[in-house]
């Protein structure tokens, strides 16, 4: 199986370097391949996204993704940014399904701002449509007819577009605790409204799974008020962008949490990402915490490959480091991301 | 001075019965006019805002707002609902600046679901634009040319637009740590890189205020991690809802929290409203929280009426009357509304 490996910018090679030894580790028939993406192809070809590294993602079987964003590029006309290669990604490879989980690890309660208390109940998976809404809607800056500047953005769903993720949702609840939060703002947006009649018309189909419908106001309330009471929670691309990094938050660290970007429930051509950023700051320097990339490869397993055991032995090995008091800095410790990454090995059996 | 009661739906009349017995206990010139709004006017007139409710509002001094939101009015079309009757206020009065404070007042460290010591160090404002962005754009459900039904809602803002908000941030900040961060989404929305530029041109009106640009996922994730490092947070409409919420119940209770919105730095026609919601499901118990509307009444003093020292005297009156222990049923105690409103009353001196 062929995996591509997108390391990107900032601390991305640092993290995919550790993510790629944990999975040659495994004994797989896994053969690599590397490509540049973001700022670092920009700098190198002139673009965010060179034609290689897309007809790689198509060929490859999974992706492994660091992170894109670079300062440097922040002045740049929109399409040439590190940050439009990775919508370009989720666009062209039609990834509309984004699984986010937000657990905490055991151990690592005291990362959390929460009361530990409140952080202990955290066990959620968002799912968060990744092909539509503002982000894709025709937009643009310009001057009205009465001569002032404006930008604007085209909200929008159709019913398919609903539909699809729906159903990733709904069968993701019925293999957990079978609840599901669709969150919205159909109160104003009559994107919303459409998308909360889909969801509804969905749910017909899956009787033994509970369906709320929420606000998404509230939502960014609940998720520090109680966060325990979600199990599911499916919503849009800007509410899921917002809530996810929020509930990673609230799970304790940024630097746990992995994510998948599928375009069925079945993962083929699916890509994998830490939910964290490129950081530049601390970019180069040993400093990162590699377990978000190396959870988002088991993800890769499990979603892509269908190599499940494979997939539980790199999760299991991750909480045996950490339960053996393994921590990068982000954790409150003193390891590298090299020696991070190490402990894991050495966890792995 | 007239003030215009609009108590409107659920906990909303409960609570501004209280807000209207402090004021009254002051001594000042004031005179009080009601009027029904939300899902109470629609039952009663057809109407969520009846013309002879938007008159008084234009007519009074300033408004003091209960809360509209009823679920027996969920299947009504758009134009019916509860919600609409807000947004039309705000719209027609011009009030395109919402002024939400978030503090933590001492004696309530536990209230948070946030560790006591981060929750303590709670202390900013956040100034949402209020009449623009995706919330007024032109929406609708359609079917499309190839036959699927679609929502759409078109988000914008023009420079002008940004321009007086930005004006208010930055006004408030001079006023406050002279530190302002603005949130947006410029690595995706074109709306808001027009939002970034406009900013950055107010600021250099401003060279004693620090100003930081967050996008708002990282937003959310700050407001979790540390939110002691906000002083005045700018930002639109929608953004602005949503980490509002974050923000309020970050600080411990929705049911503490008020706001002002006004069309302008001076308060003339100001609207003042609890973040909080109306609450159908504890409605009519006595078992809301009044503090939020009453600490609303206090900034419609000082905002809208220039009465400074008599707004002070009803903050001093509320942290006195929970420093002595008065608890409503959110905040751990077994007050209720009235008995809340009469312990700070009692403190008010
Ligand atoms: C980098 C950015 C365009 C992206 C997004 O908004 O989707 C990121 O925040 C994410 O959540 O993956
Ligand atoms: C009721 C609703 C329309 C309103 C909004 O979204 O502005 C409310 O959530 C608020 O924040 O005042």
């Amino acid at each position: 199986m062929l995996i591509a490996l997108l390391p990107g910018d900032g601390i991305g090679p640092e993290v995919v370097a550790e993510a790629r030894r944990v999975l040659e580790a495994l004994d797989l028939d896994l053969s690599f391949e590397e490509a540049l993406v973001g700022g670092a192809a920009y700098h190198a070809t002139g673009h965010p996204l060179p034609p290689e590294t897309l007809a790689l993602a198509k060929r490859a079987d999974a992706i492994l993704f660091g992170a894109v964003g670079d300062p440097t590029c922040d002045t740049l006309e929109r399409p040439l940014r590190p940050e439009q290669a990775l919508l370009a990604l989720r666009k062209e490879l039609g990834l509309f399904a984004n699984l986010r989980p937000a657990t905490l690890f055991p151990g690592l309660e005291d990362a959390s701002t929460l009361r530990p208390e409140i952080a202990a109940e955290i066990d959620m998976v968002i799912v968060r449509e990744l092909t539509g809404d503002v982000y894709f809607g025709e937009k643009a800056r310009h001057i009205t007819s009465d001569g002032r500047r404006e930008g604007y953005d085209r909200m929008s769903y159709a019913e398919d577009e609903v539909r699809r993720i729906a159903i990733v949702a709904f069968e993701m609840a019925k293999r957990r605790e079978r609840i599901l939060c669709s969150v919205d703002k159909a109160n104003v947006l009559e994107t919303s409204q459409l998308w909360r009649d889909v969801v509804n018309e969905v749910a017909a189909d899956y009787p033994e799974v509970t369906l709320t419908h929420m606000y998404v106001d509230n939502a960014a309330m609940q998720l520090v008020r109680n966060p325990g009471q979600f199990d599911v929670i499916l919503t849009g691309n800007l509410f899921g962008d917002i809530l996810s990094d929020q509930a990673s938050m609230c799970a304790g660290s940024i630097g746990m949490l992995p994510s998948a970007s599928l375009r069925a429930w079945s993962g083929e051509n699916g890509m994998y990402e830490p939910i964290h950023g490129s950081a530049p700051d601390i970019a180069g320097q040993g400093k990162a915490n590699p377990c978000a990339t190396i959870l988002s490869a088991a993800m890769l397993l499990r979603h892509s490959l269908d190599q499940e055991a494979a997939a539980q032995r790199i999760e299991a090995a991750v909480s045996a480091a950490l339960v053996a008091g393994a921590r990068t800095l982000d954790l409150g410790g003193t390891l590298s991301t090299r020696a991070m990454g190490d402990a894991v090995l050495a966890a792995l059996n």
